[in-house]
């Protein structure tokens, strides 16, 4: 029975898990739950997972969700997964857990917060907060901050200073790839401070290629679509004063 | 070389880790790192950890913080561990991970907003705000009906049905444990519809005793002391009329 995935490429955990599903060639059926149809929410996704989120996988008869142990349970489960997507080794796999924790609270929380309230929430049916965007950019760039300085601290390119991903490395760099979708000025001035982040997710997205900029497609379309409307936005602007 | 555990037992997440320990016989030395003293801002903690968070732990030359990353280490590198903290089987462990990891930004994230912003603030040197306790136990009623609904189903009397507790047990019992401290119609407002999840915290409290009443001493001895704060709190409001 082939592994079914639910997700919304939107969605940076749904993400996460396509691309680990295609680099690592386990096969599985994606099942697109639109999240600005509120797909989520009907009676049909509530069997696959009572807590309305995506994204959620189906492995014959089990079930189960949240992003994190869903990577966990595929790098485990299936057969040739390389090692340093989930390290056997104690010491290492406690340390991904730590960051895999950490994430929650932290870079998630703030990039998610930010990218919601300043950018993305009217597609979502959601007004835009200036407040809650200040107070997750403040969480963000502290994440990213501790990224730079100690996540990242090591020889090797990845978190932990590994030479090569981990579900990790993954899990963080989906989520910091969500501030394509806001203004070029405000991405600039949150990731701008930090060279050796963009070179991290630069390096992550070199490791899982192709599949990483194929998967993120859908996010850049939006992107594109988004720049327009902010320069059709600009130009209204700059035009409203000489027709006043 | 003994296990160093740094933290705080008004900590719930700390005391996730002393429990744990004292239950199991894992033998460790604690050094308590005090919240209210601003302790884990000290250039001597952020030895152990840059988060400046409790808990933390020092095993050898391994160090690591996040408390449920911790609880896994010790759960896998030390002898002994009964297979129900943190079970070898993949789906269990799987469903163990989705708990956890559904835990930080729901019950923990609810739970902790609302007391910190309700009652501990002050404490802390943080003013109360009641604007964002009222949003934080939105979240934590939402999270206890899930916990009753979904998380409890089964025969067992545990989480994910289970006949003994693990480690997501005893990490979200403690969270809800925190709740002790805030006023009494608040408490029963919040958790009196959770029957089930009052029977729960009360099982997971019988099987860790005589070690989680222990280690929650320090916690209900503050309850007593914010109890008698309010009690003169509200004589002085009643008396007030009649000398005016």
């Amino acid at each position: 029975m082939t592994l079914t995935v639910f997700a919304d490429r939107m969605s940076q955990p749904s993400r996460a898990i396509i691309i680990f599903c295609k680099v690592n060639g386990i096969d599985f059926e994606e099942v697109r739950i639109d999240l600005a149809k509120r797909q989520q929410l009907t009676p049909q996704f509530q069997e696959i997972t009572p807590m309305k989120k995506v994204p959620a996988i189906v492995d014959g008869r089990f079930k189960l969700f949240e992003s994190h142990a869903i990577l966990i349970y595929l790098a485990c489960s299936f057969p040739g997964i390389a090692d340093h997507w989930y390290p056997a080794d104690l010491f290492l796999r406690a340390k991904i857990h730590s960051v895999l924790d950490w994430h929650h609270s932290n870079l998630r929380s703030g990039a998610a917060g930010y990218v919601l309230n300043s950018t993305l929430g009217p597609a979502l049916g959601l007004p835009l907060n200036p407040e809650a965007a200040a107070k997750s950019e403040k969480l963000l760039s502290a994440s990213l901050g501790k990224i730079e300085s100690f996540w990242l601290k090591g020889r090797g390119r990845f978190l932990l200073g590994s030479t090569q991903p981990s579900i990790a490395d993954l899990s963080l760099v989906c989520e910091i790839m969500q501030l394509e979708l806001v203004d070029e000025k405000d991405r600039e001035r949150i990731l701008g401070p930090h060279k050796r982040v963009m070179k991290w997710v630069a390096d992550t997205k070199n490791a899982t290629s192709p599949h990483f900029d194929q998967v993120h497609s859908v996010l850049l379309k939006l992107k594109e679509k988004l720049q327009s409307e902010r320069a059709v936005g600009e130009t209204s602007q700059n035009v409203l004063p000489s027709k006043l």
